[in-house]
């Protein structure tokens, strides 16, 4: 096989058109063999795999630069940047990240995993490299789903006022994560169409030189392509048309199935393990759906990820023009979102915590400054949700909590979740945000009737004495295990509290533990710096009552294991429990 | 007059053409004198009185809504929406914020004052009148240097999804706050050059249907334009040609300095008030134009406000290419800083700290993930800065220093700002930022010889006994009064001391602190929660020493006094001398 011969590529530059063409061969079937038992991005690296061979081909990596928007598309690159045995033999396939890392090799420039970051940042180097007189090609490639974010279209806009050489790859696989949204995508459609040739040219718009490749999957067209635009002295656009999925049936037919894949069975494309257990974004779209018929003004919105709420393909046909995907494309979706609050209609966006400060003014601006009742729901803000260093979720809590006039819930079970839920979207008083809890979803059967109005009213849900346990979210069934242990171990009866608002504290019942606590314990499922224990913590400042933190340290932190990263926090019972008997 | 007659849009209806024309003279006589007189945003109203009026002749306002992008051109609105006094009568001139606002008229539907969020927001607008099926005009009006902002562009990428009624009223003065940048802005002046008649066009690239009006401050024209526009049932774009600060000759011959203005003469257009105190950006300014002589690789980034880095016209042509303004695109700037630092330049970026939010996720994910080197400087995040609640300084601390391998620091004088600036400069271990102090600029001539590699090392300045005052940043002097007055009332000396640093505490001094301090005090120019007060307090939340946070609640405040608001806020010396001797 030729992949195996490839260690870096001066290894590519070798080889003639047929044998890259019977490179990208092997290489597909190494990554469908790795997808099959390891999981991935699936489609967006299969359409990129000839263009990943004719770019090193023709240009020479590290000296020119590559950079991939949100790196979805890396794994072809890491392939023939000297990481193939990450892609070849089961034994190394954790070796490397989904993303592109330099700490992996000289051939990546920027830990990337959020996307329409790749033009801006490539600018960065190549206006770097024009400061210091140097000579080289920095490539941006950046597929058309990432095109709709604002970071992209600044970049874009940018681009044209470099005066050096930029050379940014569109790689059009007419497909985001689902189907494309945006007036934009027309315009790729008709330059598709036109192979190129039409006069009106979003690239051109922006001050671009333009270049198409209609065969984007064909090696020697893309050979061409590239050697034309190489050591370009101005920004130029290469628009390849790519097949997302390529060379999988089943991918090739179901592109929004196949854009992340778990493991699978390869002749069937059926997943090894089958999900069915029900999660937040089942019960979500469930409330919604039902909800959209009684009420025409409920409108869910998404930023081209519609599955977070729920919404399936099958779902969002339902649903009509009250499902909303604006693209990837969080600022507006927030301010739609506050838009269609101040005109009497009732919006709720779905984001993960990873992609919720995509948008943090327009949170504060759009939407807190005006007080409109939008609700969003935060998903994955958790210790237990994704684990690569660009999609962690423990920083939403720091972030949105100190963010005036939000009103932001930690509901602790599916019950309490829905009940949040269905007041955010009845109110008029509050832009509201609700967390959903991290691990698996807890269904308690109780009904709540707690009225969500009364706002940083806390719940306690133990009377006890001496210490008081805090929990919230996802660690409200922390702090009940930590009580039952310190009842076993000591005879103390903890007092605890499940307390709903992580925007602001219950100052009555805070106050009201003083009588007969010494010490008041928080715990919660993020970083601790900025977040909801340190707001206890300063109100009990002045007093004699002693406060126990338990959280996250703040730090990026990559590829974890769960329970290791519990115990390095101490965050696990036995270390909870003997922190606070060590206290009382 | 005319102009006294009208209480409402149904006033400026009844108006013939050559009455309207009448009207905007009055309307830019009442602008110019309350603008040499009040201040305020000048060049972009100048530019709109002909077109406002058109809008609210062919429209029905409320029930058409209008949306103004960063509402800098809203003044003519404002005084034929009931509000015209405030324009005619100098008593008068307060009772009107600088920016649309529903508070003063059903007129105003948010309260706006951050560009380039218009579109996105008339979506919403749009979008739930058509789930109510309700049938009207909604409207944004944008300018020109607005449209380089990701929110705006995403806005316009997203309008064509609409399905539904939208006007975008493109005002073209061809002008940012200082001259637009960006490829698009070659599309635009094409635009302009043809008659709105060339083939490429950004809108319609962007799905949109376009209409170009070239006499943008004829009544006549623009009347005839929104007509034909009216009752749309799809997205359009009016592109109408303005001139910024129209009919004031030195705005028009000076379009940057009269983007905005205080007081002046109106004869000669001088400022009634010579600014002629040195302050950060005039140091910045100078510090760096002298390092880019010696380093070329030094490079210094703007976002459309290049005059915060003190970059006048005169000081971006000395710099050359090592000035770059990427137009107002706050998360290119970061990304680019980024690119530029990763490749072995040295970038520095300045902002307002009401816009450094405004790229939360490119300072986590394209930055601080990479920990690269890049300096920010965050200008007015002070309680001393602006005061209007779109632009206040007062969040920053709670949003950067939450951010994993952040370093922010907060000088006290200009000293130890250069020192930190030059180390920040120089150093390639840390993505920093540093905040400038609030209030007057201190300068006390002192050396800085600290070493800001050692990460979060504070500086014991007064040693003490008994309470241990920590002032950030600008409070840093108060802290030192607060002392002074403490001996004076108490004998007791306290502990004074620099922190430096925001995003970290220095765990071996605040250890120290605990033999012989029963209190420990913070104090700093920001809201306290998620703050850096709120660390300390962690810090010494299981030990007996307690802890006062002095800073600002966390609400969205409106042209506030200071001294009421640090009244209100426990922050006046005496409050906080009394709130500490009654707790030692």
């Amino acid at each position: 096989m030729y992949i195996e011969k490839i260690n870096g590529p001066e290894d590519v530059k070798k080889l003639s058109v047929e044998e890259m063409t019977q490179l990208a061969e092997e290489m597909r079937t190494a990554l469908l063999t790795r997808a099959s038992i390891h999981g991935g991005h699936f489609g967006p690296n299969f359409g990129m795999v000839e263009a990943t061979i004719a770019l090193h081909y023709v240009f020479s990596s590290p000296e020119d630069k590559i950079v991939y928007d949100v790196s979805h598309q890396t794994y072809p690159h890491k392939m023939l940047t000297g990481r193939k045995d990450a892609y070849l033999y089961e034994e190394h396939y954790d070796d490397v990240s989904g993303y592109s890392n330099p700490h992996e090799s000289e051939h990546d420039h920027f830990t990337i995993g959020h996307t329409s970051t790749s033009v801006s940042l490539a600018c960065g180097l190549a206006k770097a490299r024009d400061l210091k007189h140097e000579k080289y090609n920095v490539i941006a490639v950046i597929g058309d789903g990432s095109l709709s974010g604002g970071e992209a279209l600044e970049g874009l806009d940018y681009a044209a006022e470099l005066n050096g050489n930029l050379i940014i790859i569109v790689n059009d696989n007419d497909m985001s994560i689902a189907e494309n949204h945006g007036g934009l995508y027309q315009n790729l459609k008709l330059l598709r169409e036109t192979k190129g040739q039409a006069e009106c040219n979003l690239f051109k718009a922006m001050g671009l030189d333009y270049l198409y490749i209609d065969q984007g999957n064909d090696v020697a067209s893309l050979i061409e392509g590239f050697k034309k635009v190489k050591d370009t002295k101005k920004a130029v656009v290469v628009h390849i048309r790519t097949q997302k999925g390529k060379g999988y049936l089943p991918a090739e037919k179901d592109k929004e199935t196949w854009h992340y894949s778990g493991p699978f069975h390869m002749d069937t494309g059926k997943p090894l393990v089958e999900e069915v257990s029900e999660d937040y974004s089942d019960v979500t779209v469930k409330y919604l759906l039902d909800k959209m018929k009684k009420d025409p003004t409920v409108v869910a919105i998404t930023s081209g990820t519609p599955t977070v709420l729920g919404f399936t393909a099958d779902k969002r046909k339902e649903a009509g023009s009250q499902f909303v995907d604006v693209g990837i494309a969080e600022e507006t979706a927030v301010a739609l979102a506050s838009g269609i609050a101040a005109n009497g209609g009732k919006p709720i966006w779905g984001v993960y915590s990873s992609f919720v400060q995509r948008t943090y003014d327009q949170i504060s601006q759009d939407l807190c400054i005006n007080g409109n009742a939008a609700t969003m729901v935060v998903y994955w803000g958790t210790v237990y949700g994704m684990n690569d260093v660009t999609h962690l979720g423990l920083y939403d809590i720091a972030m949105l909590s100190n963010i005036p006039n939000l009103v932001y819930l930690a509901p602790t079970t599916k019950e309490e979740y829905l009940a949040m839920l269905d007041w955010s979207m009845e109110q008029n008083e509050h832009p509201v945000a609700i967390r959903t809890p991290g691990s698996t979803m807890i269904s308690d059967g109780k009904e709540v009737t707690k009225d969500f109005s009364k706002i940083n009213t806390y719940e306690m849900t133990q009377k006890g004495s001496k210490a008081a346990l805090i929990g919230l979210g996802t660690f409200y069934s922390l702090a009940k295990e930590v009580a039952a242990e310190i009842e076993a171990k000591t005879g103390t009866k903890a007092t605890v509290i499940n307390p709903y608002y992580i925007t602001g504290i219950d100052q009555a019942m805070l106050e009201d533990l003083k009588k007969d606590h010494d010490v008041v314990v928080t715990l919660e499922d993020g970083i601790l710096d900025g977040g909801f224990g340190e707001k206890i913590t300063r109100f009990y400042g002045n007093s004699n009552v002693k406060v126990l933190n338990f959280g996250l340290k703040k730090e990026f932190l990559d590829r974890y294991n769960v329970e290791d990263v519990l115990k390095a926090n101490h965050l696990t019972k036995d270390q909870i429990v003997a922190d606070i008997i060590s206290t009382l």
